[in-house]
């Protein structure tokens, strides 16, 4: 029987939520898209096809597997805007034509394109760039891909558009490579891998926020580019959210708060990247430690004290050194009385410590779990680039513990870890957290300690602790420590940033190299399992996290000021000051606030300085025995007595609600 | 007139009580001795003759001012020690003939001979040497002092005594002196300044204890001596009481009830003098860092929390670099991303980062006294030899505080710093404890910061406070530090050592070094001055002396483990873990001892524990719903109920009896 050869061909394309649909051969994204509604192809930006992005107007000719991709998801937006990098380049080259181009990747948070000229842009210049690029935009110019042999498009980047930084590219980084694709937009041409969007039109909003100096490949020797950054959006809405959301940052950046509230300051003659911690931030500090103490007391936990300095053959026995060297002050080198070399390392880890402690004393199966706990302060060296105020530091503070178990002990250790974090977190307000397992790249386990079985094993346990505990998370491959896999908690801020803050790791790797034991119910050598957990993670990042997350308005258990007394006039000065002392006597850290100014400025004053209790004293308080209470924020909760509200604000702080 | 000649002349010899009284011309320290009483006659070993010690046979030819020495005044003994070293020598001459004497000091507790012998020294010839030095003594012979000429010493030396290192003394170190002295005894000569016992008959009993290499003048190119230690008493009783108390000091050694209580560890691996708080040496030192904490919040100190480097212009700011490097760990040393070279100090105290605080804003003089506290982590590199446990460290914690007051208002800031040490003290059980103000050496000014008006008016206030307090005092002259003078509080332990602890330090060098400021009601800037205080001193060496002090018998709010609950036997576990629980509940740290071991080994094994509570369990108990409470050391305190257990305990512990 012989079939007709010219029937339409018929494609199966699985849709993300499982169904099925018959599509002719040859059909594209869009005609997919199209097919399952209008806004869907409004909004199509490119396509997934068995995993691998492609542009909206590719023609399909097997079953595939599809997504269709539109801003709402990361890869979306990832080829948005290096989309809108190529048309920031056209609207220079327009503007612009002596421009040549260099590398114009999208970023996380938008797009930036290396531009070499004999202009020095400046930033006004900027806004002229976008007028340009939204009239490209307007232009609704078809973004078209075409594949070209290397030798022809080194031909084409040299005679017709006279980019040498291209045509370096094509001789040099992709010499090994045949055929090569290039993106069209009117005269405009890139080499380009792709996707990109179907049409310049998508791109409906656009700022362009930053002008920086970089070399041609990073390479201080070479031409000097002008790297202008930017970030666009498909609705002129979208843009606006997002100008909001960077004036709140900038509004709750902790560096800027941490100044005006006066909780931490960093010093150049103390060094980069070292906060000291002023009155008020110490306050903060030691309640948060106060608190995880108190709840470790009642878990069981041992807090030791180590020094922070350590012989380097500690580290070295840990593995620690030389491999993370570049991250590490470099070692402390002398000579003894007798001559005799002495390097120390400042610590960038309790863990060593903590590992001779346990190997201080012959352990019974009995003894275990021992949970060891420390404040302990590190030290790491982050390129100075990095450093960003509380949040990235070379001098910080974990609440570090190590958990030394039997294997038979390890889920219901690890169990309680998770339940730690989570009430740690959900103390601090922190009410949308992820959880990721970190485990190893299997593909790459020269890059681990220990061998595949005892990897095996540690991620069982970590699953299986995770699925008891009844929380949600992602897989991470390849994000593992080297000795072991990690529970990573990251929280999502009140401007919906992500923070990774707490972790919980497994590690069976270190109590070999340090040879921890412990005798068995069977009278032999075994070796425990420890758990390295930090809820905060570091007392300095997990409070930077905290000014931003609350734009400084502490719960009053945190706030330093807890409460300031306000009285009216300068005739009931005196029963304000009984008032002021007794709730200083009752533990409530408060101010008393007697200039002779209106009521109205030391209330306006409280707000701006986030005060969470103004107690307000007139005559009227006097003569009844009372006070009047204002919340920060909040306004008047009415008249109580003296002791009533220092009952209701103890309540309140020793709740930590 | 003519007068007789022939009277004889009579001298005014004022006693320490000040009475005077009139002895012939010629009298000696004997004579006035015998004036007064035969049992001081007999005691007495040397005599103070207007300040200086002389023998007791020096015949005294003009008016004085006496004192009549004997075993009881730190003189006497340093007298009585020198002269048992004579007879040391006197002893090992008769029995090894060829040895040669170098130097023979006093020391502290005894005394030394250097000793250069072709025979080598074991321990059991010590004892012999004892006795032929018991021996020397019933011989009674008198101890007679001659001077001569530095030659005829010389010439004596070579020809009569051969004695090659009393020749190189005479020829090197005392070349420009003209007439020396000789001490006799039988047929031993040394060279010697005096003075010395009049017999050697004085000396009742001796104790060898050591025997170590030393080097001819402490240079490692000469001869290699031995050096011989002892101590030697007027009474066997007193040497008893010695050697019981070197015993007890043994017992009670801290690195020995460190180890056997699990306070605190050195590790090699981590470095030399660098302690390591165990669970139960970090409960302590955490009860008393909250002892501080609570009582300085009620001062109105303000914690804050630094790092523990610093960049070493800091410390060339401060003077303490390179001046005191000696005792500082070198610095750390590296190259930044930039090639710009980069200097961090270990900080070797916390007062640079606390002047940095301060001046990080504005201050009125409305805001002062600030008062900034920290419990930080310093590190000094003490000379390995000098290590000793927690008392002498490389790392250690300073209870700092740094107080920003006006010259108005630091008299009564001294006052209250040295309240809250005595408050600190008396609390820790010191009872015994000696004040010296230590000030500056005016003939020494160059050593010092800041002009003589500065000093002047320092010490003023230093003595007007402590006069305020009313405490006791004696004045060390040259014992302040650079920056000004000190009150130092010198504790009496259980067993009368002395133990330098918490101090209190003015300081106006800083402020002029680091510019503090503060605008005065005038205006105008204005510098405060900068009160240094630590209570403890140093967490590791205060906790160290209260080991040896209590012989770790801790007081029960700072035991480790403060109760242990003992059931007598299986029936009644039940009932122990609920009272076991209750105690935890209560926040009592409390252990269960379920072994099935009889109750007598279980109290003995808590006794050894130190543990100050035990809480026997029996039938009877359990009937009655009650607990047997036995204190360690002391014994059964009878039946309490749980409730009326726990309520007796939580009074004590926070009442901190």
């Amino acid at each position: 029987m012989s079939e007709n050869q010219e029937t339409v061909a018929v494609i199966a394309i699985t849709l993300p939520d499982g169904t099925v649909k018959s599509f002719p051969s040859g059909s594209t994204g869009l005609d997919i898209a199209l097919s399952i509604g209008r806004k869907l192809a409004q909004d199509a930006l490119a396509l997934k096809v068995n995993g691998i992005a492609v542009d909206l107007s590719k023609p399909l000719t097997a079953d595939s597997e599809i997504e269709i991709l539109t801003f709402d998801s990361p890869l979306g937006k990832d080829i948005f805007w290096h989309s809108s990098s190529h048309i920031m380049a056209q609207a220079i080259e327009e503007l612009y034509p002596d421009s040549k181009f260099g590398a114009g990747p999208s970023i996380e948070q938008g797009f930036y394109y290396d531009v070499a000229s004999t202009y020095r842009f400046r930033e006004e210049d900027l806004r002229q760039i976008e007028q340009k690029m939204l009239e490209i935009s307007k232009r609704d110019i078809q973004i078209r891909r075409e594949e070209m042999s290397r030798t022809a498009a080194i031909d084409f980047f040299k005679t017709v558009r006279n980019e040498p930084y291209k045509v370096e590219i094509l001789e040099d980084t992709l010499k090994e490579v045949e055929t090569v694709s290039l993106y069209h937009q009117e005269g405009f041409t890139d080499l380009c891998i792709g996707p990109h969007l179907p049409s310049t039109s998508k791109l409906k909003a656009v700022l362009l926020t930053n002008i920086s100096s970089s070399y041609w490949r990073g390479d201080s020797e070479r031409e000097n580019m002008q790297r202008i950054y930017g970030i666009t959006f498909p609705s002129e809405k979208m843009l606006k959210e997002h100008v909001t959301l960077l004036e709140e940052a900038k509004r709750r950046d902790h560096r800027k708060l941490g100044a005006e509230l006066q909780l931490f300051m960093l010093s150049p003659e103390v060094g980069s990247g070292l906060p000291i911690w002023l009155p008020k931030g110490a306050i903060i500090r030691n309640e948060l430690e106060s608190f995880l103490k108190e709840e470790q007391r009642k878990r069981g936990y041992l807090p030791v004290y180590t020094p922070h300095i350590g012989n380097i053959e500690l580290y070295k026995r840990s593995g620690h050194y030389p491999y993370y060297s570049e991250s590490q002050f470099p070692p402390l080198t002398y000579h003894d009385e007798n001559g005799k070399q002495e390097q120390y390392l400042l610590k960038p880890m309790n863990c060593p410590h903590h590992h001779l402690i346990y190997s201080s004393a012959l352990r019974s199966y009995r003894d275990l779990p021992i949970r060891l706990t420390e404040f302990g302060t590190v030290y790491r060296h982050e390129q100075s680039g990095e450093l960003n105020g509380l949040v990235r530091a070379r001098g910080f503070t974990q609440d570090d513990s190590h958990i030394y178990c039997r294997p038979d002990q390890l889920v219901d250790e690890i169990c309680d870890a998770i339940d730690l974090t989570q009430f740690v977190f959900a103390t601090l307000g922190f009410s949308d957290v992820q959880t990721r397992l970190s485990m190893h790249d299997p593909e790459n386990q020269a890059k681990y300690g220990g061998t595949p079985e005892v990897w095996e094993q540690a991620e069982k346990d970590v699953k299986e602790a995770a699925d008891r505990m009844g929380i949600k998370y992602f897989i991470g491959i390849g994000e593992a420590s080297f000795y072991g896999p990690k529970i990573d908690f990251i929280v999502r801020d009140a401007l919906g940033r992500k923070w990774q803050l707490g972790t919980v790791q497994v590690d069976y790797v270190m109590p070999e190299r340090f040879d921890l034991t412990y005798i068995g119910s069977d009278g032999q050598k075994h070796r425990p399992v420890v758990i390295h957990r930090a809820p905060f993670g570091s007392m300095e990042r997990f409070i930077g996290v905290l000014i931003e997350h609350t734009a400084g308005n502490f719960p009053l258990w945190l706030a330093p000021v807890q409460a300031v007394v306000l009285p009216i006039a300068e005739d009931v000065h005196d029963y304000a000051k009984s008032v002021h002392q007794a709730m200083l006597a009752a533990g409530i850290r408060t101010e008393l606030d007697t200039r002779s100014e209106k009521i109205g400025k030391k209330i306006r004053e409280a707000e701006i300085g986030k005060v969470p209790c103004m107690i307000v004293i007139g005559q009227k308080e006097q003569e009844s025995s009372e006070v009047s209470l204002r919340r920060h924020r909040i306004g008047d909760e009415g008249k109580f007595s003296v002791a009533g509200l220092i009952e209701k604000l103890q309540k309140e702080i020793t709740g930590r609600t």
